[in-house]
């Protein structure tokens, strides 16, 4: 019986959508994908000047595509990044945790409908309320100005980290 | 036509075992977990000290009671650090990213069988080769005395990484 009502629990918990209220929408129109943490890792990373530890991950899509080393991504690949506050670990602190949720960022890629912007849509979902980052959709400038320096590698910072 | 390849090549790139050889067992007898990178996200974690930077990510009995608030994890739970070389980005030096592969941990609990161990049997494999850490089974007083001070959390260091 323990076992039943916790498969219950578990299963609800995983059914359970993440947000209680309206999906956000960003200003270019872009809906926050609500499943970003059961994506698959692409890889974590940490900004030292930010104080923020993050992991990306990928929609099935973007993966496998990754994954097979396919550049640039096919349509429909979308990539999250989701960031927390650097916290020292209080019995370990030369361990770097996550501490309190930051944002979550989305790249979609379509390269027909976002042709201007190396084929890929960007999103911002800030704070506890995933507010939508930009007063309007202009807001896209700033992003892809600053990932243009890998316009070599799609636009993408990230490569997947690696195992064996 | 070329969507058709893409879609083989993505689906044979998920279907292709992680490991081309035989599969690691550490000298407790714990085998390594193939799929520990398709498992969900549980938290990014970064070492300073040891300038590595990981993922803890679960397999999906784990990632429900860590969800649900469940303490001590039920049997059948596995949970997977992975860790990888910190690098600088070299477009982007203040971003710290992985780099090469360094290894996998795992934590499976069986609260009979890892009795004595706070109902966690531990293993490492390290390296391209996946080598299996430790000489004998005795390898796992270092993992468990280093966790022991986390007793109260279960013996585990890392909580969910929360999202709105
Ligand atoms: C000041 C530079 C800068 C700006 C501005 C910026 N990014 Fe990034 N972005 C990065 C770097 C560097 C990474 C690599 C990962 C990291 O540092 O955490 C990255 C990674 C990402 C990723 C993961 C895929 C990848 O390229 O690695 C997404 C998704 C993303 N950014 C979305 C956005 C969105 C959306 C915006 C604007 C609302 C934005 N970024 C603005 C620097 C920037
Ligand atoms: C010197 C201390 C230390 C030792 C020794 C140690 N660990 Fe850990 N372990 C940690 C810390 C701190 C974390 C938290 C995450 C991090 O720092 O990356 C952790 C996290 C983990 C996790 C993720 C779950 C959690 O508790 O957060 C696993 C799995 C794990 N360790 C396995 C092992 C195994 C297997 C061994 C031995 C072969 C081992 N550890 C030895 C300190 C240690």
């Amino acid at each position: 019986m323990r076992k039943a009502i916790f498969a219950c629990v578990s299963l609800l918990s995983m059914a359970i959508p993440v947000l209680a209220g309206p999906t956000p929408v960003a200003p270019n129109g872009i809906a926050l994908y609500p499943d970003y943490m059961s994506w698959r890792v692409v890889a974590p990373s940490y900004r030292e000047d930010k104080g923020h530890i993050r992991v990306i991950t990928g929609n099935e899509t973007a993966v496998a595509a990754l994954r097979a080393g396919v550049k640039p991504l096919p349509d429909g690949s979308v990539l999250a990044k989701v960031a927390w506050k650097a916290v020292k670990h209080p019995s370990f602190p030369v361990a770097t945790e996550a501490g309190e949720f930051v944002q979550v960022e989305f790249m979609v890629k379509d390269a027909k409908k976002y042709k201007e912007t190396g084929g890929w849509g960007f999103a911002r979902f800030v704070g506890k309320d995933l507010k939508p980052y930009g007063k309007d959709a202009s807001f896209v400038n700033e992003c892809f100005g600053c990932h243009t320096p890998v316009a070599g590698n799609d636009y993408l910072f990230t490569r997947m980290a690696g195992t064996p």
